[in-house]
């Protein structure tokens, strides 16, 4: 896509420059520098750690603490067996192809569409068309390009064009070998040493261990919070007293062993994920008893016929007319893209780079109802940052089937219910002789007959005087029962619960692609001087509260930073105090770059009259107060509570000769 | 030891009883239940992943923000070459026997401990000596057991049982192959199957993974979070603007692959800690800037004196003293243990059931200049819980020497210096023709003499006109060089900057043992009644803050039950309804349990004047007031600023009829 990714004062982002900023006030770096970095594993430094830490306490407010769910945690290292169950070691799997010759491994589908996309665009080239949104000068840089890599434009015939735009459109959709028949047709190559490469195999993106020195406890890493807390749902449903519907949720870490990881803290190996299960009885259309409150909340919803129509502006729709017209499933999902909405727009994101955007048909698991992710627009492009999926009960089922360990819910029914059944009984008398120890298995496989069946039996069984039935553990597994043996009626029982699986949906949380794209959408550069970056944190996620500068190195200035330290801690903020040499408008500029908010001058003002400036780190503004006043005004603003602008209000504006004149020396 | 642990109150600890809650109110589980639990792997519910959440903030902002640290969050998942470096591949590793029959595998220290233990225990029974410290009745208590294990008690030889109990005392010295030596000599068996063991082996304790898919990249899941932070001390130093003393903080995950878990949450696979690095010049005497702050504080400390004399009992000395007479090493050590007392009390550990103890030489790692542990007295025993070491410049050191990077500061001298050095130089020009390729690493060898041996070389080749230095990588790798090749002499210069390796003060949190003691230290039962059991979480890190019940099952009750329920949501106070059919008594006792410190009751004199009780979950005492007042006393007491007491000094008593009526039914 030519639109170029801006930052929030409309400035074309420069992403050197960012990463440049990034890199220099420590925010991350690549994991084990001195032993040679590991790809896809990062450090985040203080700026970025205090950060996440401060993500995190909103997150708990506001969906732990705020909706009452049960926050658990589980293990992250999770027996062979669990995942054998839930089907990741089968399926948690990308296709992979290896060059023989270079011995690099690459993803198939990345490969296939890397190679189709490059001969497009060759093809475009050759038929001189304009590139799609793209201005005179990108196509003449994007020329000068091809020529240097001596590739020259091809023109392909129109069907063979159509023919890879239909494929890219679908590749989504395509089975392992079905890629490598692909490669083959198409000759695919590695476009870097245009070797021809081995066909696809599959390679389990989990990372495997094992528990123990036995040798016979093999383990993974967990790829997702999501199968602990369902293997703990018998936990959750009881002290919840089998209430239903109930969330539980998961702050935890996950690992995926990327092949070749890259695009920054977007895939990485290990990631930090917030994850909510919210139960629901499948027979309550999935009502969400809040979903009320938030109807007409509007948001920007990108659905799956937008997009096969080949549209990427979302419609701003209410959350209740999404629901009632089905575009949204139910209520419970509505409800929960409006909370992910409000939580990031309390967390400082652009709301102008945000929207929801359906899952296709063949991008959701089959057991999924719907699914919708909550995308951030980044200079990599939208990138899903929140998927929010119905995952029906396909997991508690699977987990329940493997162990025969109930994962359900019993639900004591107001009124009991009368309700009649075919019942298939051996006479135990008679059978007991005639199959000996086999009895209970015939009786079992009895019990396992559906009502439909059963019923087709008792016709049987009154025609014929006999049935015949599979009994699969015996010698000979077709069993004869005439009807002096075996008793089909119908019969009537009460029933006072209920038991059901519950169905799950589940808004799922990437944090660190979140953190990444609110420091890029945080980041700007002042009007006059590029060189001067500032990232706008909210004063509530800001990792540092107050930045402490004496106009001037000079002991006489200390004895009142000092007291101010002292109140700060008092009142449990944090701060920088910047001491060192050089101009205060460099000061200033140096710490903008790390999101420090409020900026708080000692001058010789303050020796002679007690009184203080507060700085506004967006607009470089300054009031002047009172120590107590101006503190007041700060922790005001850190709990959420005030903006500059109202502190603006009340306090006296300051235009301070010097610092202006130093910030503007600096600039 | 016989000493009974006790609760709070004195009463005997009952910790059937005590398992029985927290298994009942859903504080933790082991992993995977459904699967089959594992071992040494557990999840926590909502109480005590919440009450973890708690400790977290209060661990923030006691150590990282009013310190004034540098967080960061490094990878878990770690190459083979960074603990090939610090020594964890070699040494990170238990000695195990395996009972050949039985497959089992035992910790050679812990076996041999047992055995000679149960050896001894039996002398001292057939010697019919009073077991130390045991009442009559758990003596014969002890016999019957012994009885009925058929194990006839034994006598030992006078010089046999003070060989044990020398063996005993110093177990903790023995290699692997001294105790193969000592199994076989003393023989010492599987005391469970009565077999022989196969001779100790090491096994590594860390889980073991590969990153990526092409087998080169071996990796481990690290054992401790400390290395991760060691490897990013270039970004740490630069980001304090080389700036010395400081600290880093990290909170994360570590893992032990334990080869036979035990003790519940005491001995896990996978683990929270929370480890800061203070980072001090060698050569300041370790000083520490506050330390004057906190001189008179007294803590109990058991000495490493005290200990070798068969002493339990701690000295309570001020931190100022014992510095100032060696006892603790150094100030900055000194200052750690004081703050992390005072964390301690924060977070509503037990005084009394909290010591320093100083580590043994033996136990102590060879680098080591001090530790001490902060151990929490539970019903298992006194816990290692904070480890408090000097680790001297150790790991600094050998990562930059694995590595070639440096790790280290470079101080800018306030007045250069001029330092005498002798210099070894080839002359350039007569080097080249002679060793050609060579010469730049004969040059790299001379740099690598030491000032004593050059000061040697030098007046070797005054006397003998050549000398002989030896350089590795030649094909012959002892080289000859006159005196007009080489010239060495004594050079002036001057320095304006020193560059050092840090030496490290380590404050570890093991947070789950913490989070362990912390419960045993809250639990109490009620004196009337010890069905009825309390968690007397302090306010401040109480999983929940507020029950709310209304008196009866009455919906004329409920808008006011939801009216608070929205005040509660706008202070951002959790908070559970009970809304149970039960009676508030009932309610009341199942809630202390969960350790909800503040209960508000709606009842009918609600619904007339408009006020409320407010039940002290400790005393059961109640005030009443109007709601705003109810809710200001509830978050003034969440935020530690004020206890119940201090509440019941201005809002008036209350003693209902119905609710104390209801109470005493219930118990």
């Amino acid at each position: 896509m030519a639109t170029e990714y801006k930052t929030q004062k409309g400035q074309d982002f420069d992403r050197a420059a960012f990463e440049s900023l990034v890199k220099r006030k420590n925010f991350y770096w690549q994991s084990f520098e001195p032993h040679g970095a590991v790809k896809g594993l990062f450090d985040y430094g203080h700026p970025l750690a205090t950060l996440e830490a401060e993500f995190l306490t909103i997150w708990r407010d506001h969906f732990v603490r705020k909706e009452r769910m049960q926050e658990l945690k589980c293990a992250m290292i999770t027996p062979y067996n669990v995942f054998k169950a839930s089907g990741h070691v089968e399926k948690f799997a990308d296709f992979m192809c290896k060059d023989p010759k270079s011995g690099e491994i690459l993803r198939t589908d990345h490969l296939i569409k890397d190679v189709l996309e490059a001969r497009l665009k060759s093809d475009k080239e050759a038929r001189g068309e304009k590139l799609e949104d793209s201005s005179e000068a990108d196509a003449k840089k994007k020329k000068k390009k091809v020529k240097a890599g001596a590739v020259v434009a091809t023109k392909l015939d129109d069907a063979v064009r159509e023919k890879y735009e239909f494929l890219l459109a679908t590749l989504d959709d395509y089975t392992g070998p079905d890629m490598g028949a692909l490669i083959k047709e198409h000759d695919i190559r590695n476009p870097v040493t245009g070797n021809e490469v081995e066909p696809p195999v599959p390679v389990n993106l989990m990372f495997a261990t094992q528990i123990g020195a036995t040798g016979k406890e093999p383990a993974f890493l967990r790829p997702e919070t999501a199968q602990g807390q369902f293997l703990s749902f018998q936990h959750l449903v009881e002290y919840n007293d089998n209430k239903m519907p109930f969330a539980s949720a998961s702050v935890g870490y996950s690992f995926r062993n990327e092949l070749s990881p890259r695009s920054g803290l977007l895939r990485v190996r290990e990631f930090l994920m917030a994850e909510i299960e919210h139960y629901v009885d499948p027979e309550s259309g999935k009502k969400h008893p809040k979903f009320k409150q938030v109807r007409d909340v509007k948001l920007p919803l990108l659905s799956r016929s937008i997009q096969s129509e080949g549209g990427s502006q979302p419609a701003h729709v209410s959350i209740g007319e999404a629901v009632d017209s089905k575009l949204v499933d139910n209520e419970t999902l509505g409800y929960f893209l409006v909370r992910i909405a409000l939580f990031m727009e309390r967390i400082g994101v652009d709301a102008g780079k945000l929207r929801f955007r359906q899952h296709m048909q063949n991008e959701m698991a089959h057991y999924a109802a719907d699914c919708w992710d909550c995308e951030l627009l980044t200079s990599y492009g939208w990138i899903e940052c929140v998927g929010c999926a119905d995952r029906s009960a396909f997991d508690l089922t699977v987990h329940s089937e493997a162990t025969g360990v109930p994962l359900h819910v019993r639900e004591v029914l107001k009124e009991p219910l009368r309700i009649q059944e075919w019942d298939a009984q051996l006479d135990k008398k008679k059978a007991g002789p005639k199959f000996k120890k086999d009895a209970s298995k015939v009786q079992a496989a009895l019990d396992k007959l559906d009502q439909d069946f059963r019923e087709k039996l008792s016709l049987t069984l009154d025609k014929e005087g006999k049935i015949e039935i599979d009994v699969p553990d015996m010698e000979t597994p077709k069993i004869e029962l005439d009807k002096d043996i075996v008793k089909i009626s119908k019969e009537t029982r009460t029933v006072s619960t209920r038991e059901y699986v519950p169905n799950v949906i589940e808004p799922s949380f990437g944090i660190g692609r979140i953190l990444y794209s609110l420091m890029e959408h945080a980041y700007w550069t002042r009007e006059d001087d590029v060189a001067r970056s500032v990232m706008s944190f909210k004063p509530t996620v800001a990792p540092i509260k107050v930045l402490l500068v004496p106009l001037q190195k000079d002991v006489r200035l200390m004895p009142l930073v000092e007291e101010i330290e002292e109140k700060l801690d008092e009142r449990h903020l944090s701060y920088d105090t910047d001491t060192s040499g050089v101009s205060i408008g460099k000061r200033y500029s140096r710490n903008d770059e790390l999101g420090i908010p409020c900026g708080i001058t000692v001058d010789y003002e303050s020796l002679e009259d007690g009184t203080f400036t507060l700085r506004d780190r967006d607009s470089t503004k300054q009031v002047r107060a009172k120590l107590d006043d101006i503190l007041d005004a700060v922790e005001s603003m850190v709990k959420g509570k005030e903006t500059f602008s109202d502190v603006q209000k009340r306090l006296p504006a300051y235009e301070g000769k010097e610092e202006k004149e130093e910030e503007a020396k600096a600039a």
